[in-house]
């Protein structure tokens, strides 16, 4: 069976260090499985604790467990690992997720102790490890907010809201499986992750076998990684070659410690060596993988593609994209950023001018390419007491239905006194009925901004906080271009 | 008497087209006079209307009013605007905001209006123009909640929220005086603005008039440009260049309608003809102002040149900076933010490596150079039963203390799990009493980061959604460096 099912699978797991002390990470641990209902078995071993903890008795050692352990999670100092893994060998156990840092990021000391691993494990034959120096791994089974709620959560971090979805995270920052990934959780509800692992100084298993996994596994459609070195360059090559062939997989990297500043950075972080800039370069370009700059990029796109294979969607192959706006201004800057970023808005067909002629007034006709100022509309049906928000549905449907067009940006002004103007329900009708994608920039009063933002997230349509940023992600979908139509 | 001081600070105004029907604009502008406390008269002109609206009459005509008007504001389709100006000159009115779209933007038949208008007031001779096309002129005078709440709002969307501060926007989309203000309003409730210019077509007034007025207004220290085109490019560059010697000024500039795509937009918009791609960045280069890419990027940058002259803090001259962070993999991608946006991390002084290595556990002592990783500190901290609240405070008096480092980054976990471990109030108090900036990254639950938000904007703190944010931002003020040390 393979290692990595077991380690984001596993039906038995022992907590090295658990404790009762709230501020200590083993009690953490031990909460964040209980309280998410991870459904095997769970242990507890610290030598120095007694009695119970939610009602799971303390073991001395692992030695004293009964029943079979496949995963151990070590949430102790670095120097008591090497006569414990010993005993987790003697046990048994099939892998080790050791959180402790202080190994080779701290230098000689650390090169010492990580040796003794690698001989008391004889190379990681006896038993694999995901880390040292990592915040564990996540697998999500159901949302915290169902019936169905399940999820095997090993970091330090307590979690209480999460949801399954299709992203899965590879990452030599804990931070991903810790305070940055609860932020992206609670920041966008319907947005769901099936794993997150990360991988510290990856001694045994690394970045390579969790892609792998990940490749195969078809719960997950999007692979979120971030990198401070590569352990197999030609390997992870080959991988992301794979997935890019695959209709419903699509890969994203960060790669820190790009510049000399974060080298040193990373050297301190994960005594990750410095990789020629040159040659970091090349394995990106090889694997075609898709390259970001931040963390808040490398979710943004998380989140855009794994709305699209949700819902779908068909991927946008030329770029040609319509804008609908109640600002004229909106609409000129956005016009500039589809140039900066390749993309086009297109000459209308005549039957969607047609429309649109329609229901523009005389004195301020709609344009003949595909950037629709809406607002003189609106106040032609307002002045001819007709409802405004069929217009603007007559709009939608008209540029849906224009063969041109392959996705819509759309500028929504939410507030509580324009209300009566917005159909937002029928939009969102709309846009689920196509197989082109809706991406939405919503200004005005921040309460109703949210309000929409989550009715919109429900139906898995994306909103951004900047035009830069719905440009950008849109046309990110367009160097993907998936062939997903019909899926 | 400067004509821009009547039209933003007028004694008296009347509504022509205000109206008891809530979906009119006239109705929605006259209540952004009286329920926001604009303490100049009102007067409402309709010819339709009978009765009172707020207790205020109606007049059929602006000839009917008694007592002098200083401005009218027209909301009235475009075809009335000529017959009504004929009045508003014989009244002796001294300008006229006029929002109306159907000018030289929808082609000839409006170059034919616009040619009428220019007649009529023989040149603005005999009355100055703000617009048409635009969304008005505000001024805030005092905070909508507080006492003194008191502005003069004239766009047709109704604000019930805002804050007086030290911003004034000049702008060719009116969004920037009605949605998006709005959205600024909300989303940033400690962000103020002291003007909004929306300018329209500047058939009469421009730009210029309006930059000249905001440059010798001392209760303005940024001003945010949203431009189509330039009305007059050489005294443009001259007011800027102007702008850039003072101590207490610094201009963003956004440009729409800088590619073929945004000049087609623009054309149908503001109906600004296409000035020339190297003639545009000539003027932006000469001038010497900050130019931005997006609406978002121009009021990121406003608020944090806002912060900095409200709190007098000190440029960076060198654009070095130390980041506080719990997350090596933070870390490194800030590291490579500050290499790309030309900022460093600097090596520390003795004195304050010195503090670091204390503070520090044996098993991972801190960096030499600026970055550091403060969550092994906290875990010794914890282990010697001292409060990490406390070590944290230490960490961040020296950093201050270091005569290399110019501004702190600070990337805060927000979640109430570890509340017990943040210390922001005394960052908070050690960040006031710095004359250096501290710019945040919040990350964790989203309600919790909301608070701090919100705690750190009362403060005037700015924090930043992505570490690309903090650091471009941070790097803008090097690029300024204003010399206000001591203002």
């Amino acid at each position: 069976m393979d290692i990595i099912d077991v380690f984001l699978h596993p039906k038995s797991v022992a907590v090295i260090g658990a404790s009762k002390k709230f501020t200590k990470g083993g009690f953490r641990i031990t909460t964040n499985l209980v309280t998410n209902n991870y459904k095997g078995k769970v242990y507890l071993v610290n030598p120095n604790a007694d009695g119970k903890l939610y009602d799971l008795e303390f073991k001395k050692s692992i030695l004293d467990i009964e029943g079979d352990v496949d995963i151990a999670i070590f949430y102790v100092p670095n120097r008591f690992i090497p006569d414990l893994l010993k005993d987790c060998i003697k046990k048994g156990v099939k892998g080790a997720i050791i959180e402790a840092s202080g190994f080779e990021e701290v230098g000689d000391k650390g090169l010492e102790l990580k040796k003794k691993v690698i001989e008391i494990t004889q190379n990681f034959t006896k038993i694999r490890v995901v880390g040292p120096n990592c915040m564990g791994l996540s697998t999500i089974d159901g949302d915290s907010d169902s019936e169905e709620k399940e999820a095997f959560l090993t970091g330090f971090g307590v979690f209480s809201t999460f949801k399954r979805g299709n992203i899965g995270i590879i990452s030599q920052s804990g931070m991903l499986n810790g305070g940055y990934l609860m932020h992206l959780m609670t920041q966008y509800p319907n947005l769901g992750f099936r794993y997150s692992c990360s991988v510290g100084n990856k001694t045994d298993l690394s970045e390579i076998e969790f892609l792998e996994y990940m490749i195969k596994d078809d719960t997950v459609n999007v692979i979120a990684i971030y990198l401070e070195s590569f352990k197999d360059p030609r390997k992870f090559i080959e991988l992301c070659k794979k997935a890019k062939t695959m209709p419903n997989k699509t890969i994203l990297l960060l790669r820190g410690g790009i510049t000399s500043q974060g080298q040193k950075a990373t050297l301190s972080h994960t005594g990750s060596m410095a990789e020629n800039a040159r040659l970091i370069n090349g394995i990106i370009k090889q694997s075609g993988s898709i390259q970001v700059n931040s963390f808040y990029e490398l979710f943004q796109y998380a989140r855009s593609f794994s709305m699209m294979y949700k819902t779908g969607k068909t991927f946008p192959k030329k770029g040609n994209v319509s804008f609908v706006a109640g600002s004229g201004g909106a609409g000129t800057i956005t016009a500039d950023l589809t140039m900066k970023y390749g993309l086009t808005l297109p000459v209308l067909e005549d039957q969607t001018y047609s429309v649109l002629v329609n229901v523009f007034p005389d004195w301020m006709p709609p344009n003949r390419f595909a950037f629709v100022d809406i607002w003189p509309a609106m106040e032609k049906a307002m002045m001819n007491n007709i409802n405004p928000g069929d217009v603007s549905s007559q709009v939608y449907k008209a540029l849906v239905s224009d063969p041109n067009i392959e996705g819509i940006f759309n500028m929504q002004f939410c507030s509580k006194q324009f209300k009566g103007m917005s159909n937002i329900k029928e939009i969102i009708k709309i846009a689920e009925n196509s197989h082109k994608p809706f991406y939405f920039w919503l200004v005005g009063d921040a309460k109703e901004v949210q309000r929409i933002s989550n009715q919109l997230g429900k139906h898995q349509i994306p909103n951004f906080p900047s035009l830069e940023e719905m440009v950008k992600n849109f046309s990110i979908l367009v160097r993907e271009s998936k062939n997903t139509s019909g899926v």
